[in-house]
């Protein structure tokens, strides 16, 4: 834990799964991509390989887990898988469904939006349904 | 094989190595990151859950591998991983170093550059590294 990391001080999100080793979480700061999830490590580490084989493997089992739920649910046209970490190093995946009428589409979420329109909204029941996928992991 | 495809059409880099299903690429589009490495599926396939359990574990066993040797070669403040595709939608991951004087740190590489210097350079027998990492993989 370090105590002027954002993600040791707070979940960075809503919490739909906490384990000992891993959380996913709804993101809140994204308005532009409500439907944004995250999976963020438990402990204060920058790098998959600074975790050992079996640990990166149970890492990306929840990344394709959410990848898998997020094209079930909203049929996007693409999905975005990033690992970035350089504001802040505390490891945490972004799992973005993209739409190609979305703010950055085809850009990366991370440039200035191309349009104000577009944004993916939430479908009713989302939360849920992002918890039942985790439900039997 | 899509005809339209970049991705399909050429290798989309130097080739460091190439398996029936997996070819990593020193990437040689990317000037403000020479150092960018590519691991590329041969099949034109979008998404990493269009992919088997086993053939995903295959896919980033190769992208840790080249972080590791990034990680050793460079010493990085950060290696950003990360799978977009939403103007080549033909999987493949970008494995970025990244230092905190280079052109885009720490914004992402795919926002506009923040400055023109800190350019990472390939250090002498960079590509030799890359192919002897992955030969005992």
């Amino acid at each position: 834990m370090k105590k002027t990391c954002s993600l040791c001080a707070g979940d960075g999100g809503v919490v739909i799964l906490r384990t000992s080793s891993w959380r996913v979480v709804l993101a809140e700061d994204e308005p532009l991509h409500p439907c944004l999830v995250r999976v963020i490590a438990q402990k204060h580490l920058a790098e998959m390989t600074d975790l050992a084989p079996a640990e990166r493997s149970e890492c990306m089992a929840l990344v394709f887990r959410m990848e898998e739920t997020l094209r079930r649910i909203l049929s996007p046209a693409k999905v975005n898988l990033a690992s970035l970490g350089n504001m802040t190093p505390h490891l945490h995946w972004h799992i973005v469904p993209r739409q190609s009428d979305d703010p950055h589409f085809p850009g990366s979420i991370w440039a200035p939006p191309l349009r104000q329109t577009g944004v993916l909204s939430r479908p009713p029941g989302f939360e849920m349904a992002l918890r039942q996928a985790l439900e039997n992991l």
